[in-house]
């Protein structure tokens, strides 16, 4: 009995319909639909750029730097993602209608998991250098409660725009990052170094694409925060500095006009909680709002 | 005097417009069309899938585990594209029109570049185990004419469906895999071992998403050939067993029908060539026609 065989010959249209029958065949409905998703949209856009033999492995190459970048210091495809908007539109979507609560940010690359725990008041700056920084804030639900006992976690750069994890080999790990939590008045203050504005690393392949684009690489001067608290939503974001010259530029697209603050430069002398500065230094007061969730 | 700043808060749809015009700055035409397909495309994914930030960590940590797995001897985003049909759709578009000339298909990742030549009539399978294999082939123009000091590399898997470069501290490089030069009628011939269908390697990332598809990880045997003569396309191409069991569903979706040869098999004794075996040995044949370029 003979039977007629399948004709074996995608061409440029035909391919997709197969491929499709193939990734669609697992037994979970979401990575069925993320696996579909992604075989049209990448090879919608095979189709529009028709890369050559060349460009393919160019990409193919560019990919395996990105990811021979990554360690567990650095992660360059965070970076990716960052640079070209996927990590903001990403957040954009997670984050609809929380229009009570402190908008989210880019969590970046430089964030290491369960930073040191310190008292109120204690300077996490380390071994950076910079102006000293008091920083103060509170941590309420969507409805202004004060939230006593929130985690808040922060880590930031140095007066020259680099975290201890990029100086290692000087610094080692965990100047400039911290856990605090809040007080029964759902407020915290500790002290640090005034950050820099300051480039993604682009020594990279990221970098390369940055230049080959026609791009700078700089992000404006900023405090990360991760704000956590039981019943609340996750809140990842940043303080930036008003006046800085990349606001309107950020190579990440992280800035929203409600998270640029004044980093007020004060005299020296007496501070507010009574510590004795013998030189000017920076305070930032900032006042998060968690969603429900 | 006031400038009023612009508002800096992207949302799920402004976000695209606001990174096409930061990529579109670069000086080169072609960076630009494919920067900004690929934002448009990517952003266009996200916003069908709506990823959560832990599946968004995901894919991160995938794309990195692919970059981590490759190396001199790997190449895990080589698999990744092929595995989603991106490598046959590229091959596709960049031979349109070849249609008097032998099709191509994937390169796959277990090239080796300058592999050693041999005389005609070398047995080039090394270590590599199997059964006994004779080559022969020839070389011409889409014209016919016969092309002599074409230039064939070839490489292939042995009985258990493993490349010399998978089995590196048994073996050493350089088994199954060889470059020859066509003689003055444009043809060539070699001994080898027979290949066996294989998964393609599925211990990393790759392996995890195909069965994350519901899908297996083999393909058909081949044999692969690279073609190379002045003043012709260079050609890529595989030679499929005729009767393979995964003709029809080729993991890297590489088959095409006239890509497909019996590799026959025939008695002990005396060969075409003179070479007396002992054993049953299969015979290969194979004309290629080399596009003009």
């Amino acid at each position: 009995m003979m039977t007629s065989s399948p004709v074996r010959q995608f061409d440029e249209t035909s391919i997709t319909a197969a491929v499709l029958a193939k990734v669609g065949q697992g037994k979970d409905a979401r990575t069925r639909q993320i696996s579909e998703a992604l075989v049209r949209h990448l090879h919608a856009f095979i189709r529009e750029v028709e890369p050559t033999q060349d460009e393919w492995v160019q990409g193919i190459q560019f990919l395996t730097r990105v990811g021979h970048m990554c360690d567990q210091h650095r992660q360059e495809f965070i970076l990716l993602s960052d640079t070209l908007g996927a990590s903001m539109l990403v957040d954009a979507i997670n984050h609809r209608g929380d229009s009570a609560a402190t908008l989210s940010t880019v969590l970046g690359p430089f964030y290491v998991d369960e930073p040191p725990q310190y008292p109120h008041g204690a300077d996490v700056g380390g071994l950076l250098k910079g102006m000293p920084l008091l920083v103060e804030g509170s941590v309420s639900g969507a409805d202004g409660k004060p939230l006593a006992g929130a985690i808040v976690d922060i880590w930031h750069a140095d007066e020259a725009g680099f975290y201890d994890v990029q100086q290692l080999d000087r610094l080692g790990e965990l100047n400039g990052r911290a856990r605090f939590q809040t007080g029964p008045d759902g407020r915290f203050h500790f002290w640090t170094v005034k950050p820099s504005s300051y480039p993604i690393p682009d020594d990279g392949p990221v970098g390369d694409m940055l230049r080959a684009q026609g791009r700078h690489p700089y992000r404006p001067a900023h405090v990360h925060f991760m704000i956590a608290a039981p019943g609340h939503a996750k809140l990842v974001t940043h303080v930036f500095e008003r006046g800085d010259s990349y606001l309107d530029s950020d190579v990440v697209f992280g800035v929203k006009d409600d998270l640029i603050a004044d980093y007020e430069r004060r005299p020296a002398g007496e501070t507010v909680y009574g510590r004795k500065m013998d030189s000017d230094y920076a305070r930032l007061t900032y006042d998060f709002r968690l969603a429900a969730g």
